[in-house]
């Protein structure tokens, strides 16, 4: 066993982040073997799930080291918690998910946010307390990994986002501060998408 | 062991409440923690869940005490709650949920009541004879604690509720004389508001 | 232990009963105690659900002797069961559910049958060859026992049946000549119904 | 035991296909017994799921050996999936569901084939560098077998297919050259499909 893994093995964190990757799959937010997960290990390092691993048989021994200050090649997604990471301390756990309403949610909005209003559950992804009334979800269209990176960048010195985001197409974002913040912003965020998908969609056809 | 936690643990219904809970939450009605349930104790008491605990994880020791007799600082939920048993010495259970159905259909039901029609198990919620062939869901806009218990109070002056009523986009708030009675109160409604949700979406596609 | 119970115990489609009710209760086919499921046990008498017993939690002790030879009080979901016993010696179980597309289904079609054209899974409950390209579900306005009868009895004479029809607002109710086929004719049922309903509905969005 | 028993218990592929059995009948892919599987067992035989049976309880000796240098009389999907694996050598595994959002879909779109564009999962069934932003689905319309051979033939010289096609009210297929890819491309094309179906739907709706 090599020293890398022993320091996965005795992350509590790693342990929860691979029980939190089977409360996840069961609820299908992560088809064939999709999405990211990490958790911050260090100033400037986490342990990332390994891609296309399907995250319901999560051990912390699939779990991933990677360090900022020795880059690899990255894909667009783990360039997106790497800056995540150095936006904030206080940045703790990332997870990308794919669920069906997300997606088609940020298909379907055309503007580059969506404004959640009249949900009493806002105040559980609220970061400022006028987000309680209103609260935005910032959509991005797919691009370059650079271009994203800018793009993300512009928005955080613009605007206070409420611990998500979604990239069309390309899944929802959502981070905390430990991994039950995270794990209670996914909740969150999947709950106000679908019934705002439903509500949208039904409203036409009432009164 | 203080004798409060013992008085839960004697209580049979605060494990029949934890019970529900769990059964509650696998139907995925209670996301991120939310909603509130409580059973009474006495005349001006009842055990209510902690505020954001996990009600798959409930159990008798998470239940708290409160005492209308001493009030403490209470948020709208909670007052609620106590309206409710104040109102009438037959309610013994309260469960306020937060599924996807209800709360979108309280946000497309512009009327301060809907009247549901032509469903069998309108008989099993039905409070009078009349509701079995009609029978109204009240909702109600949220607003501050204060002006929620008065208007609470005129409805219930003004008409039998069938044992539910809507806070639009805040949750569905059922009761009923006994553990059992409330949850078929509640599995009766959801069944209720989802079939008519679709049964209106659909309705300018048919025919 | 009773005679009538130790018969109970001994019949082995009561048990089967039994295990279909849990599997048909995991589908959230029976909301709130709903459904009537009966076996036939003799020429004139039949195993019935006791009524409102959560279908999830039978046991063979739960289920109700009928005879029609000494005929009791009867509610028309029972009366319906008799009718088709009488009606066929082949008839040996019959099963009355009540989900939510199915009852959405059995509210926006106006017409008193709907025809199921294209769907390979036709083949599983089509009665006659040609129903396999043209399957007809017959759909009847609820009315009392008396009216209902009369009615299925002209149906029947008019049409060949495909082991199911709805009535509006109460359920579908399905038959078999084994507990296996009428367990296959009411998920194939269930099955063309959602795809029905759903099919109707997107209509209008496509093309 | 037979040779052809002990045969089926000895390919380790066949095991695997039960598993899959069992992972696809819970998501409801699979509704009444439908479906049909089949793993290549060399350059001209393939073990086939037995017609009906109820994929969730499939053990090896439920499958059936099935070699076209002997043929048999035989159905259209068994014709099918012979035609596949001649086709090319690397095609191992095929699967055929039947499940709801699939069946709509090939109903409501009238095209013989439709374009999935912007979402990241393409990239799992993309066949060519091409379908990663823009990735056909074939659908064809049910004919008699001879019929459906010769289309299929038109198909594959005409197009590269993404590791699917739909039969209008008959069922997705898929395959891969192994189990674990036969698997993804099967849950890839329910995510795209599902996602897709909902997206054209609300489409109207929106903005």
């Amino acid at each position: 066993m090599n020293q890398s893994l022993q320091t996965h093995q005795l992350n509590p964190y790693a342990i929860q982040l691979c029980t939190l990757g089977r409360w996840i799959t069961q609820r299908q937010w992560l088809p064939s073997g999709s999405g990211l997960f990490s958790v911050r290990t260090s100033e400037h390092s986490a342990l990332f799930t390994a891609s296309d691993k399907d995250k319901s048989e999560l051990s912390p021994a699939d779990l991933v080291s990677y360090d900022w200050a020795n880059p690899n090649e990255r894909d667009t997604a783990t360039a997106i918690h790497q800056f995540l990471y150095q936006l904030k301390p206080q940045h703790k756990v990332v997870l990308q998910t794919h669920d069906l309403q997300a997606t088609v949610f940020s298909r379907l909005i055309k503007a580059d946010q969506h404004l959640f209003v009249g949900y009493e559950l806002q105040q559980q992804v609220a970061a400022t307390a006028a987000q309680r009334s209103c609260c935005p979800l910032a959509i991005l269209d797919p691009q370059s990994t650079e271009l994203t990176l800018q793009e993300l960048h512009q928005r955080f010195e613009r605007d206070t986002l409420a611990y998500a985001f979604l990239i069309r197409g390309h899944g929802l974002y959502v981070w905390g501060d430990s991994i039950d913040s995270a794990k209670r912003h996914l909740e969150t965020w999947q709950f106000l998408i679908a019934c705002e998908l439903e509500r949208i969609k039904a409203a036409n056809q009432f009164n």
